[in-house]
């Protein structure tokens, strides 16, 4: 995604004469809207544009300030992006490194807009080689025999030190408190080692076994204080053969895993994510 | 499948020397195993073997007084099938066709192994037209405002006449009853509309919009009295894509229906599914 | 597909304001943009939009006539379809029935929108048995030992009397000729039994087969006169299970070029698909 | 994949009783087949089997000593595999560390069985970092402005002193001559960033653009002097979005090349590959 470029997500009632304003308002102001894509649903109205950055706002909060009337005509919500800032983004993991990993090769790759990780933050101490590798600020906060407030704590600090734009859980262990979901001050992204809403909780490939599945999957969401029940971004699975082990499935399971975070994370920090009733809008 | 062909479903506990002895069993009788497959799960070994038919057994009966002895020794449990026999298939659907339809044209095509379509049972009138065009028996069943022990008597009494080989619910959307489970003297296969354990229910596809999922399936699975709990044949899913309705979810799903019912009746019609612990071990 | 909404596909080089002033164009009208969508590619701008029919236009062709000038303003072409017109399909088909009885049942559940299927036309006797099921118009032309231009001659008069909006070639194993498809005046797509460009030609399964591909697949295409090259309007794969035979394989083939085949000619009916330079953009 | 296991791939002609002795060889010893699997195909029989290692062979070469008289009763091909030994894998890359980094992770979370990454090989000077992250022997020969003869000779010098069990071709961009090829003594496998055989050659996603493919893929096979003609062991797709550019299907491939590159390598350090007639026959 080129740095050059801006994006507004924009929602609101459905109504006649949205995008004629909208593009209205681009055009007035000698932009040109080069990518544009919306869905009406249920009543309301979900659109995602895109538009070359010049010097008419110099940055996110210029835009913000200038564009709130015109969205507070249409009772709408919105969120822009402008892909010339370095978004960061922090990470979370317990002991299993393949969805972090994964994460911080693609970020290596350019797989992301823009984007830095920003820091590892982990309950297990053998994460802090992979932080290495790559240069990583790391983090340990024990959790162990801990009371919950008492390492959240310590771990928003951390979090709050380096304020990400998105937080993403690539399979850390523990569930968190409510109070800690109050007191972030961005969007949580998790990895969720099942076909939500199939198997929730622990223990997901035993269950998927015990059943008999003929597939299984990961479910990427949004974290919310429904345990499992936050909105869904991204899904993906894949065919069980024949005679595989618990052992097999949660080996397989762990390569959907890794490349459905990843497509999360991609979506949010492409700014192509609207959260709306639990569920989400996903722009291409 | 070819029609001298035949096969067994072997299944016992596990323990060194099961294949020796069955290939011996068959090698002994002058007979060649020409395609062989097994699966060991949990101390239990499952396996399904074909050979080509001729005059050492005429029937499945006379293999199966013979085999009996052999098979008490590994305390096993075994199914055998000569292809040569027809097997015979009931359906029973209600208001949607799609299902029905996609058995009896696969039917036509031959790709169920030397079967023919017994009758179709419904409880709408509107399938007559259906079971007319392609000749096969068709019986309507009334079950609206009836008493359900009085209308699955009527139902039971048209399926012992024909004494199907397995029935087939092709979107059939009453629940039957324990008793009528009881009475049934052949397996029953349904096609449920939700990848399970998903969406259980009626309304599947309300569920997984109103869940934001981003994928959606087609379950089959034998009929147990657990509704929509018994043992998993087939499963497959299908990406939704951004602005799908209801209605679109509706339309691609059946799409998934009509081919999930259909793997799974081939799967049972070429007895290649095995029932333990409310699983399946389904054979390539 | 509601029968009171129209489409208009809309393409042009690339510049700014073209969504502006098409949205201006409908909101002037006092018409609403229920839909939306758009791509830019390679300086070509594509996009398709949907509004609620009303008495500002009568028919296809009166909007055309004052569409046009706007249009030529942007050197662009479009293609309008107002549903409730209902368009007309012919369908072509040889001795293989798949394909075709996909299509008979999707039209009959209301998979298409608004659509009727003019006439079944064949050189195998053998499909008047399905055509009369159906009701649907059944013509017998020869093709065995005869010269194409005498056949395929008679072939258009039949179509000529109907004038279809789309030729579908449900698994017609004949090539049409360059003389045929000058002489056709309404686009034509065909359903080919292989992932395109891998196997083209007669026998793509066996090719697959000797190859060893572990997918098969199935290609629908608009038919142009470089056989097997026109433009891709869907594909489709699946998994080659080991120990599958070229038997196996076009078993599982068919049930591919069904589906895919349907999901093309969906495309084509739903006015979502456009040619550029031998590729297709499809909406969604 | 336990240490504890060995495994045997064998094929010959088909005939009748080859599993009764083949379970009876083992069975004699006191072996028990704790798996097995078998495919017939075109008069070819395909089979691998599995048993506990004990002390009756201590050695691969002892058990190929002793097995080889049997296997010539039945003009047998086989292929023995101690998982007690670690196997090696050399790596040859170029400038993509995608392929690459999917691999040593994946031999670092224990994915393949018993195996160790012997060293890196590459014409991009950068790849060492990555070599060096994970403690992996680098050797870099500049290929660049030289003759082949030249740089193979050397390339070839590093493998022979490695001897490792089998080559990888992470994305390594020069094609083997056939002198190399013949003077390599283990298998080598490749990445082909096409779903082959639809896109040979250099730049496959620019192709598949071109002809406006709707899934793009990748195919990995084992290397032969027919340019990417070579046994297929592993293949996969994705749907291309509509609206995606060159360059997002470079970056969609890079996610499957990785994984059927990982899938593929899996397979042979697996021991369950058999290469028949340029098809491999592939065993769960």
């Amino acid at each position: 995604m080129n740095e050059s470029i801006a994006s507004l997500l924009f929602s609101c009632p459905d109504r006649v004469g949205i995008i004629a304003a909208l593009a209205n308002y681009f055009s007035e102001k000698g932009l040109s809207i080069c990518r544009y894509e919306e869905y009406a649903d249920a009543g309301r109205f979900f659109s995602r544009l895109e538009w070359q950055l010049n010097d008419r706002w110099q940055t996110e909060k210029a835009f913000n300030e200038e564009f709130t009337s015109f969205a507070n005509e249409f009772d709408a919500k919105f969120e822009v992006r402008f892909f010339s800032r370095t978004q960061t983004l922090g990470l979370l993991a317990s002991k299993q490194p393949h969805a972090l990993i994964e994460i911080i090769n693609k970020q290596e790759a350019g797989y992301f807009p823009n984007t830095s990780i920003a820091f590892i933050l982990s309950n297990d101490e053998s994460m802090a080689k992979i932080a290495k590798r790559h240069e990583i600020p790391f983090h340990f906060v024990a959790t162990k025999d801990r009371e919950t407030s008492d390492y959240e704590a310590e771990q928003l600090a951390i979090i709050q030190k380096y304020k990400p734009d998105y937080l993403g859980l690539a399979r850390y262990m523990k569930v968190l408190s409510a109070s800690f979901l109050q007191h972030s001050t961005c969007p949580i992204i998790n990895i969720h080692h099942s076909f939500l809403p199939s198997f929730v909780g622990a223990r997901p490939y035993q269950m998927a076994y015990d059943r008999g599945v003929k597939l299984i999957g990961a479910t990427s969401h949004f974290v919310t204080e429904d345990l499992d029940q936050g909105p869904i971004i991204e899904q993906d699975v894949q065919r069980v053969t024949t005679g595989a082990s618990v052992q097999d499935m949660i080996k397989m399971g762990r390569d959907i895993e890794k490349r459905v975070f990843a497509q999360a994370l991609s979506k949010a920090l492409e700014n192509k994510a609207i959260v709306h009733k639990n569920r989400t809008i996903i722009f291409n």
